[in-house]
């Protein structure tokens, strides 16, 4: 999954040694060109590459036209299929629905059409705990019931095998809220509630509080009121203004808000855990 | 003035300390990704550092479109004017006349329309020898005529003070020929004869002559082979396929057909004397 696409994605990407093949789904925040001016590049590499596999790109209405526009023009069929799926920038909405994780889009607030995503992981088999395996030789159809979450029973319901005793608690399920473009607004609180993580732009700082207001950003201390208020586990700043050179005020803003938070910086990767 | 436009440009443009917001002319060859995918990034960046002035574009039909629809998407409307020329890919055609030097294109043989370039400089005033304004005192008039070429004459017609007597010979005019994507085709020739400088596509080595064929690319020996027959000052290769880590070979190849021949690297300036 990669989440927007700027100039010289490509770039980076071969930088870090990730391997761009695998991305399956990208997701467009909005038009502008800092978001999505990489993503033509991205393609056509695909292209060259003899990609053969489906790529879906979720985004903003207008972005199939920028995209078939340009393989018109360049006289391209692409080696593999393309699938756009158009994201609502009015409603809360699941677009993605995978074995493991789902995604959803929510409204930002910008001066185009914009949307924040959340990649959700979804509750998966419990873990049989091996000692007790080891005293009991249960049956597959046991097994299978357990892992599901649900006791084992005869047929006069009473319990043989209970999911308390044979499994671990499944793990805590872990969620990435991305929040691209957008002023400062309450209402993205309800859609990212208890994200493990949450990337919140923070353009500026606090003595530009007015320009942000203006411009439809947000300052880093607004993040930090957002990422309080959805009681997110981290905060991640980003999309810096290039007048600061010097990020650490950013940080410290933030941080009078909201304690765990911490500025993203370009190769750097972080876990959720 | 810029030729071809590949995404990351304006990131190399900063990386090379080029003040790009110089550029009042770039020219699109054709519309394969790599020579314009970083042209909306320029023209984005342009628009947010406020520049006012007028900026020409160049290109195949179909830019203008590819550039409008993101605009349009993107809800941009952009600070300084834009004009945008198209190329012809049949004829050879002057599109641009400035007091100094003047730009044609011409055509190309590659898989979708595509021109090369040719600028020229115009022949400028004759500097007068310093020597000869000491010893007579040259009426202005006298002056004007000299540096444009013309004899001084009195009414009778007698020449007073001669061109060749007062003024140096004027510097040999420079051009520069960029050949960007096509197949191997004398027919280049005739377009860029004695050009200072020719820059002209090697994709290839000689050991891939045959895909150079059917893909329309040239071999480093094929640029010679043009070069030579263009009887150029001398000669640039560029654009190499990625599998050639070590270019000597191209180097060689080229070489062959035409000693002056030289390797364009990223990040190097070439002079025309």
């Amino acid at each position: 999954m990669l989440i927007d696409c700027g100039e010289g994605t490509q770039i980076q990407l071969r930088k870090f040694k990730l391997k761009f093949s695998k991305i399956d789904y990208i997701f467009i925040s909005h038009l502008h060109g800092d978001h999505f001016f990489g993503l033509m590049g991205l393609i056509s590499s695909f292209h060259l590459n003899k990609r053969t596999r489906l790529l879906t790109i979720f985004g903003p209405n207008g972005l199939d036209e920028i995209i078939t526009v340009q393989l018109k023009h360049s006289n391209t069929r692409l080696n593999f299929p393309l699938r756009f799926v158009p994201t609502n920038p009015e409603n809360e909405e699941l677009i993605l629905e995978e074995k493991k994780f789902q995604v959803l889009t929510f409204p930002l607030k910008h001066r185009i059409a914009c949307t924040g995503f959340l990649i959700k992981e979804k509750s998966g088999l419990r873990n049989l705990i091996k000692e007790k395996l080891l005293e009991n030789k249960l049956p597959l159809e046991a097994i299978n019931s357990l892992r599901q979450g649900k006791d084992f029973k005869d047929e006069s319901e009473n319990v043989i095998y209970s999911v308390k005793e044979y499994t671990h608690p499944p793990r805590p399920l872990r969620s990435y809220a991305f929040c691209s473009d957008t002023g400062f607004d309450m209402e993205i609180v309800k859609y990212i509630k208890g994200a493990s993580l949450l990337y919140h732009e923070a353009t500026f700082g606090n003595e530009e509080k007015e320009r942000a207001r203006e411009t439809f950003h947000s300052t880093a201390a607004d993040a930090g009121v957002i990422a309080r208020n959805a009681m997110v586990g981290k905060l991640l700043l980003g999309h810096y203004s290039t007048r600061y050179l010097d990020l650490s005020p950013l940080l410290e803003e933030a941080r009078a808000e909201f304690p765990e938070t911490y500025l993203s910086e370009e190769g750097i990767t972080y876990t959720l855990d």
